[in-house]
């Protein structure tokens, strides 16, 4: 049987688009998180939706599981092909298909990276926002529904599209909405494929909203004595209606973590960031403002980076937070994704604080605290499962107390392997909802099984 | 058998809560569209969701259909009952559960309109600013997708509801989402439910992100000597990143027409009307600029109102629009709702200014232009089919043309009875995966029967 479906793949693709080498077996067993790896039985290299729809044609007549690969970038185990099968890896399948500066929209494969992008289209005076630490794949970001540093401007992947190519399982092709900027025409197809982590159908075209550069940009900074005054200062900003671009919190651990890791000799205290970004006198007011509230707030070492290098590197320290923790050998990391109603966020951050105490591990916080949402970072040592053990129990701790809250377990990253048993807490009846609309999708269950859902 | 399914209600509801009266059966077999009303044969009026499962659990025994009916505004007809049966009225439903200013987020009952509800958060510096003309439910906005003059800058009823609640046909509860800003947690329900305009669920419940009343806000308008100027300009204002609140078009025609319902002497040309809003000195900026780049392009009577009076008379007039098509006696208006990529818009006011004259009747083009959405307001005698036609045809065409530029038949309006049409135009294979989530939520095709779909 095996060998039977093999050959029936091969026979509809080139024979460079697939592969079952070793290397390529093990580049698509795992991402970036510490889940379990699993090998594909085979990886397929798709060039267009004739292509998937041809393998989605083999995996129905011989019941192979399917699982999509953007970037390899995730943090929940999405894209490790647990029920083996076919590896489906977009980096062919990357190309801009239609750039419309003059509607600030374009239409893409899904293979293209956030930051392949971002170069096309930044000499037109445009960037796509959306900014996962990871360079991902536009079509991962969008079957995770990512967003980051800039969403509590922007909003998140969901926000940003108007319209998908899908391939159902079936092998039916749909687009999910349209090129207008809004609609109320139809169900909201658009919304239930994003985040769907390649569980209800392959998405082959994506169409974007592009946002202009900003004018001014200020970027700054500050401190405080403790995690809570941070979340409680960050709190202060929102409240205030000041319209910022950036607000991060990362706390004093992760700072040195970071210090050690590229030498950025940033002060390691419970920090804040900020960007200030828009017409020049309003970034201006809006910066100073800004200062006024935090230092009446008790924040110390307000410092700020107007110039573009200084900027750069003050973000690009943030965005290798995340790699600072994962740099030490014989290490892995695991890390939660919480996000709650902003109010909550000082008590969860604390709470946070005290169970990585408890664990006796190093781990540090931090996040995209204007939308609530908080990263831990916790490092164990690869070979002890009791210390994997410890840090996967601060995350579940964590996870269930902000669905208490009125929360979620992952405000970013999904759920993959690593959330599955949050869902029923989390969503309730909605689940056999979600199940049902799986069901009607992917009947047998071909399309990335067991992710999601337990 | 019909005898048997009212008793079967009126056991379960206090006397109080349903009535078959003249009046509430002629109240509840219209709304503010031009389609032809049908009686519901009894309409309920719910205080809580048990009493919805109540009614639902009758509506699934003895097969009765159930429209739910919010403030009876829609504009496609999507309230009336045309299958008969039961209309839920939702005024017993309107109270704010639970409102918390520090997260700039309230959960309400569906009955509450827009005008209620921002009267109560108004006070604590906070507005909930999606804006249809009409003073129309919380519930009816939401399942119908609403949006209005500030969408452009927070976008549609979609990217405001964080959670809702509701119940299925088959009596069942759940929740959408959760009362976190951002979630990548299990599939987007929230979305699905937003613009299903009751044929999916009961909506009893919705948790809405609010905004800080901007500190400084700047009304300004000014007139060009073409429609396709005005929209062409607005394009410009698009590209320039100038970051406008409200963006509206008002064609020469439509201007008149409100300038004798409400006496507002505004000049009678082409016209833009803008917001802008912010910190003071940010929207002193772009007022400024945005005059700057509009004079450049020929505008003329740029005209600023800071006081809020001045400002709420302008916006008064615009709201005021539709209505002062409404108020011929012996006419009925109907209208388009297209949204198109904002580049397509000159061609395609244009088009709609030529299809109208062909159509020999009167009719006016005004639109939320920022977001590519605009409308024209037909107005024909009730007495003659022939005109009634004639103003139809106009739609249509414009409906197809604008699906043929990548764009929708309906940018905030809805669906209902008159967009059936375009469904398959617009969404292709995409409608059978529709009708599947219709058949799997509500398999009896009880609720709001032969709405979206014919
Ligand atoms: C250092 C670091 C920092 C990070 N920071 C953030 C952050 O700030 N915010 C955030 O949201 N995430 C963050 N992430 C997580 C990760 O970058 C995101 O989840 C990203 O969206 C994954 O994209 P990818 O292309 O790598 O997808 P993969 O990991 O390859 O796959 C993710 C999921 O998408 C599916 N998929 C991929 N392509 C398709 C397709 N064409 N059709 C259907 N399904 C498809 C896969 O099957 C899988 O389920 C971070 C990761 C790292 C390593
Ligand atoms: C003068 C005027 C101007 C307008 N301007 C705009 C505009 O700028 N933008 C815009 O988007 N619309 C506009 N509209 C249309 C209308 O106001 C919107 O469609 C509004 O959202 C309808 O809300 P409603 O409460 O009146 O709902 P209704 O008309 O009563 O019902 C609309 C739909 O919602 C469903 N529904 C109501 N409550 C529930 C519930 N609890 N659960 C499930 N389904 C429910 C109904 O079954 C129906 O399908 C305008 C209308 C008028 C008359």
């Amino acid at each position: 049987m095996k060998n039977n479906w093999l050959e029936h793949l091969k026979e509809k693709l080139k024979t460079d688009q697939y592969s079952s080498s070793e290397s390529e077996r093990y580049r698509h067993s795992h991402d970036e998180s510490s889940h379990h790896a699993v090998e594909p039985e085979v990886v397929c290299f798709p060039e267009s939706k004739e292509d998937i729809q041809a393998i989605l044609e083999t995996a129905r007549t011989f019941g192979i599981p399917v699982t999509p690969f953007g970037a390899g970038s995730g943090l929940e185990g999405q894209a490790i092909p647990v029920k083996g099968g076919i590896s489906l890896d977009f980096e062919r399948m990357n190309q801009v298909l239609k750039f419309s500066p003059e509607d600030m929209q374009i239409t893409v494969q899904p293979g293209i990276t956030r930051k392949q992008l971002n170069k096309l289209i930044n000499r037109q005076g445009l960037y796509f926002p959306i900014d996962p630490g990871a360079d991902a794949s536009i079509g991962g970001m969008a079957a995770t529904n990512a967003s980051g540093t800039t969403a509590v401007r922007y909003g998140t992947m969901r926000d940003q599209i108007t319209d998908m190519e899908v391939v159902l399982a079936d092998g039916t092709i749909i687009h999910t909405g349209s090129k207008a900027k809004k609609s109320s025409s139809g169900y909201h197809l658009t919304g239930l494929f994003t985040g769907s982590e390649g569980t209800l159908g392959i998405i082959t075209e994506i169409t974007l909203k592009l946002h202009g550069i900003p004018e001014h940009v200020i970027a700054a900074s500050c401190t405080f004595s403790t995690p809570r005054e941070c979340a409680e200062a960050a709190h202060m900003i929102l409240l205030s209606g000041i319209p910022i671009l950036r607000m991060e919190f990362v706390d004093a651990l992760s700072i040195s973590q970071v210090n050690t890791y590229g030498n950025y000799g940033i002060p390691e205290r419970h920090s804040l960031f900020f960007e200030f970004a828009g017409m020049k006198k309003a970034a201006e007011e809006e910066a100073v403002l800004a200062e006024e509230l935090l230092t009446g707030l008790g924040a110390e070492n307000w410092k700020v980076a107007v110039d573009a290098e200084e900027r750069s590197l003050i973000w690009k320290a943030r965005h290798e937070m995340s790699y600072a923790f994962r740099h030490l050998k014989g290490t892995k990391v695991t890390g939660g994704d919480v996000c709650v109603p902003i109010s909550k966020l000082p008590d969860l951050i604390d709470y946070a604080r005290e169970l990585i105490e408890e664990s006796a591990l190093v781990g540090g916080i931090l996040g995209h605290i204007g939308d609530g949402n908080f990263h831990t970072l916790i490092v164990f040592d690869s070979e002890s499962p009791a210390q994997q053990e410890a840090a996967e129990l601060v995350n579940e701790k964590l996870a269930f107390r902000a669905i208490e809250l009125g929360g979620t377990c992952t405000g970013e990253h999904g759920v993959g392997i690593g959330k599955r048993k949050f869902q029923q807490t989390e969503h309730g009846a909605a689940v056999s909802v979600m199940k049902n609309m799986k069901q009607l999708l992917d009947p047998e269950n071909l399309l990335n099984p067991d992710k999601i859902f337990e």
